[in-house]
C-alpha cells in the first residue's frame, strides 16, 4: 500500500507559528481534510483538493481520509494548534484501529504544532511554568462527573489547569460550574487568563482572578488558564500584568 | 527604557520544528543567553554575541539577561522546547519580579515552541489525545512529597501523565519510584513511551507497558508519557505500534 496520511498541526493561527515541517507536509499533500475554518488557513497550492467538514464530525472525517490514503493518495488532515491535543490525531488513530486491518500498514505521521495553552501562556508570561494539566470541559465525549473529579483532583494537588473546549451553544453552563468547583480548592485571588483566538486578527487576552472569573466571557475559541496557589500576578506600568508560576514550590513564602 | 527581552522556544531540536516567529526573533537579537547546548542550535549571525551558562543557573542567567536589556540591548533568552514549560520564561518572570522596579517597564515577549511531550506524542500517535498533565520529577525545586501527591492525584483521576526532568546524576531514583507509585493506580499493561532527544540525531523512542517500565532507560534528555487506563496500543505490521488515548471515555468498553 503506497498511500500515506499525515496529521498536521497548524498552530494557533498565525502563519509565523506554523513550523517549516508542517508547511512542507501541507505542500506535499494531494488532498487536505479538515474543519472548514482550519482549511481556510492552509496556504493555497495548485492542484491540491480540499475536503471541508463540520466540527464534531471527527471520526467520519478520519474514516474518509484513511479510505483515500488506502487508495494510494498522500492525504493531509489538519487541526488547529497541535493535532495530538483534543484534536484529529486521536480520531485518526481510533478510526484506524476500528477500520480494516490493511489500514495498519499505511504510512502515518503526526506533525506537532503549538497548542493553544502554550500560545496563551506566552502572551502573559509563564503561567504553565510549573506542573500543569490540560482538561477538556466537553461532556459530549465523557460524563460530566469525570470532568468534576479531574478538576477537583488537579486543583487540590496544586496543578495549574488549562481548560480546552470551555463552552459551546450546546454546553453553556460547564465553564461557570468549573470555576465554582475550583473556588473550593484554590484561593479567590488566583490568576485566571482568558485567551481568545491567540495569534489571529481577533485575539483578545484578559487577566482576572478566580473570584471574578465569569464563564460567559469565553467562547469556543477561548483557552482558559487557571493558576495554582503559587501562581503570581505582577503589575506593570505599561501593558498588561505578568502571570507566571515559579519553578519552585514556596518560592515566595516567608 | 528602550531595551527588550524575548524568551524564545527552540522546539525539540530539529530546525524544521523551529517556528518562523522564533527564527525571526533570534535574528533580531543583539545577544543570546542560554544553556550551552541550546545556544549551539541557534543559527549563526554575524555580530551577535552568545552568553552560554550551565544548566541549573536559570535565575542567574535571567538576572544577567534582564540587566543587559535594561541597558538598552535587544536580548534573547533561549530554551529547548517551549520556554513556558519548566524552562526560562518562569525564571525571567521571577527575576523580573525580584529585581529593580524599573525592569517592569521593559518590553518582554515570550515566543512559544513545540514542547517535548508534544513531539514525543506525535512520534507514536496521540497518547495526549485526552486529558493529561505535565509534571516535573525534579525535587531540587519542590519537596518529593509534592511530586508523590501529584502523581497519585493525576493517576487516580485518569489523567495521562507526561514526565519532565525524569532523572539526573543527582536524582537517580525518582523515576523508578514514580513508576512504582503509578503502578498502584493504573493497570500493569498501560502503555508507557520513552522519548529520547526527539527531532535530534540521537532520537530514540521506546514503547513499553507500565509493568515493564524501567527508570534506568531514561536520561536528562528523555520525556516519558504514561498512559491512562483508556490509552490504547495498536500493533502494526510495519514499524512501531501506535499509542493513543481516545477522545471519549469508555470508547472501547463493552
Amino acid at each position: 500500500m503506497s498511500g500515506m496520511i499525515t496529521v498536521i498541526g497548524l498552530g494557533p493561527g498565525s502563519v509565523s507559528q506554523l513550523t517549516p515541517e508542517a508547511a512542507d507536509a501541507l505542500q506535499a499533500a494531494d488532498v487536505v481534510y479538515g474543519y472548514g475554518p482550519y482549511l481556510d488557513r492552509v496556504p493555497a497550492r495548485e492542484g491540491q483538493r480540499r475536503e471541508a467538514s463540520d466540527n464534531g464530525e471527527e471520526i467520519d472525517r478520519a474514516t474518509r481520509a484513511l479510505t483515500e490514503a488506502a487508495q494510494g493518495a498522500n492525504v493531509a488532515v489538519v487541526s488547529g494548534g497541535d493535532p495530538g491535543v483534543f484534536a484529529m490525531a486521536a480520531a485518526i488513530c481510533e478510526a484506524l484501529e476500528r477500520g480494516p486491518s490493511t489500514w495498519r500498514d499505511l504510512d502515518l505521521a503526526v506533525v506537532p504544532g503549538i497548542t493553544s495553552m502554550l500560545a496563551v501562556a506566552a502572551r502573559v508570561g509563564a503561567p504553565l511554568g510549573h506542573d500543569f494539566c490540560a482538561l477538556s470541559l466537553s461532556n459530549n465525549l465523557k460524563p460530566w462527573a469525570v470532568v468534576e473529579k479531574r478538576l477537583t483532583a488537579a486543583a487540590s494537588a496544586g496543578f495549574v489547569i488549562a481548560l480546552y473546549n470551555p463552552i459551546s451553544r450546546a454546553r453553556p453552563w460547564q465553564l461557570q460550574r468549573a470555576f465554582e468547583i475550583l473556588r473550593a480548592h484554590v484561593p479567590a485571588n488566583t490568576p485566571v487568563v482568558f485567551g481568545h483566538a491567540v495569534g489571529r486578527a481577533d485575539e483578545r487576552i484578559r487577566i482576572t482572578i478566580l473570584e471574578a472569573a465569569d464563564g460567559s466571557e469565553a467562547d469556543m475559541a477561548t483557552c482558559i488558564i487557571v493558576g495554582s496557589s503559587e501562581t503570581r500576578l505582577v503589575a506593570r506600568p505599561r501593558g498588561p500584568a505578568l502571570v507566571y508560576t515559579p519553578r519552585s514550590a514556596g518560592a515566595f513564602s516567608t
